[in-house]
């Protein structure tokens, strides 16, 4: 038994070590020993937490493990370095794709009866949660991590952290779901070497849709290179639900562009776009393709719109407008 | 006198509060009494710590202050929860843009003769300077900002934080920049009503050359409406060095499109694209406008293309571009 191990940022009880758990069913239906490298049948022992987000892509990029990262907030936006690692890994690709809620229980010492004095977080846990923390009149202590906090915590202390530290860390709930805000979720990417991820991406259903994010540098300049990018998806009918530019690591005023598209780089009609690409002189990388989410997808309509700007609505004076653009200035 | 407030996400020490520093030459020379509001000749005393950045965007937005945000990280990407903040404030925008270098001085109490024992700052800041910890054998202690732990330095410790919290807490300089990679920095947003732009935005040099952040919100729906958005950009010429689409506060698979561009909307090119992107019957609003940066503008070569990827290079197998695309799958 030596199944390749699949690596999260730890500690232990980070909600990246949530989304491993959750990714856990997609890798036990791997066939086994598709790979020289894999004898498949992971359990839950062989999730392991490391310090940094690079030894992810590194042992990944070597074929030695699976990965899994964090890649976009609902709030946050992209995770960008993490964007940045899976362009730059040569040998990595995204397969799945789950999405997190971002919930804050309430933990103690089972059994303390010290009076409850202090709160334990990550700074970033601490400001979703005022609201708990000021009912209980607690005094705010700063930890690494979240789960470090649960991991560490002693008599009189409340910890926040993701709901599996409770189990995890043997600790006594005190309260569910504690953070100010509901809504808040991070997706996550699972990360396989690229020479595997074939089994991990079809699961056999021919009806199966397919999400795909792609990175594309165009190595011609001027002003129009990305119209003329999108000319070519827009005209092999493509549906694109993100995009984002960003320099090229370590070369400022350089671009690649990162789109996720709703089909897969497999289909006809896709290949042939990415053909002509590559045919231009561009490069494109293809960095992840998982099952298409189940997406609303609402058409926009005015009450949406955010407050002033100009369009869109009926009823605005040419001064209105000219403020919402700032086209008034000679 | 009675000048508007420059507020800043505190505590005092801040990065931010560095920027504002920055930004108060620009408001110095605003003209006194262009509005009603406001009295003009700021000095540093009138820079005002807030403890959220809503305070800003709300204050700002009746009128009553001046404001900086974070913008744009090198490393991180966006400062999505304040971009989304700028779209939805009606009577805010953007009059300046001014980067500031993620520096982290080590600082201890003057005098202090204890042997140093811990290294405090916010996690981040730990994170960014284990070299520095490692080297002189420190125990990391996390505090809740870089700025908290500077003023809350006790004997025996060193605290992580920007430059000019030395002279703001009365601190001794163990060394400086001392954060493990150089070349961080985080560009800031200066925030004016917006009826208080026009003086901060123009200089009175006629061959001043700018640049204007805009966010579009397609109201028609279907493939390729980004694409037409971005055709009607090119055929004037416009360019663009930054793109990024994000959902409408609070409206999921809904897109609203934020564009940098190389332009006023006061100059006619780009006046006229407005106003046809409205007369479409999109929604579209100026964000910010400030004096064009000076950019490295290097043509894309292929040494400095990311590892693996198709295209752009010459010599690769057809079993390598299809790797890299994904496409050999059926």
């Amino acid at each position: 038994m030596n199944a390749l191990p699949l690596l999260y940022l730890g500690p232990q009880g980070s909600f990246t070590h949530a989304a491993a758990k959750g990714f856990l069913p997609k890798l036990h239906a791997l066939p086994v020993r598709r790979h020289p490298k894999d004898e498949g049948l992971r359990t839950e022992a062989e999730m392991r937490p490391v310090e940094h987000v690079s030894d992810i892509f590194e042992a990944v990029n070597g074929g030695d493990a699976f990965g899994v990262i964090a890649w976009e907030n609902n709030v946050e936006g992209y995770v960008v370095p993490n964007l940045d690692g899976l362009i730059d890994a040569e040998h990595v690709v995204g397969c799945g794709r789950l999405s997190v809620d971002i919930e804050f229980d309430a933990f103690m010492l089972p059994g303390d009866d010290d009076p409850l004095v202090e709160v334990v977080a990550h700074p970033h846990g601490l400001a979703q949660c005022r609201r708990f923390t000021h009912e209980l009149g607690l005094r705010e202590v700063p930890a690494s991590s979240n789960a470090a906090a649960c991991r560490d915590v002693r008599p009189g202390q409340i910890a926040l952290g993701p709901h599996i530290c409770g189990e995890l860390y043997g600790l006594e709930t005190k309260r569910q779901a504690v953070q100010d805000y509901r809504g808040g979720r991070t997706d996550f990417l699972l990360l396989s070497p690229r020479g595997m991820a074939e089994d991990l991406m079809r699961d056999g259903d021919p009806k199966q849709e397919y999400e795909s994010v792609l990175a594309f540098i165009p190595l011609s300049t001027g002003a129009g290179v990305l119209a003329g990018l999108l000319d070519l998806l827009r005209d092999a009918g493509l549906n694109m639900t993100s995009f984002i530019s960003r320099p090229i690591k370590g070369h400022d005023g350089t671009y690649s562009f990162i789109a996720t598209i709703d089909a897969a780089p497999w289909q006809p009609h896709f290949k042939r776009v990415l053909h002509a690409i590559i045919e231009k002189g561009d490069w494109v990388k293809t960095l992840a393709v998982y099952p298409r989410r189940e997406r609303p997808d609402p058409p926009v309509t005015s009450w949406m719109l955010p407050s002033g700007g100009a369009g869109g609505r009926t009823g605005q004076s040419p001064d209105e407008t000219r403020t919402s653009l700032l086209s008034q200035f000679i």
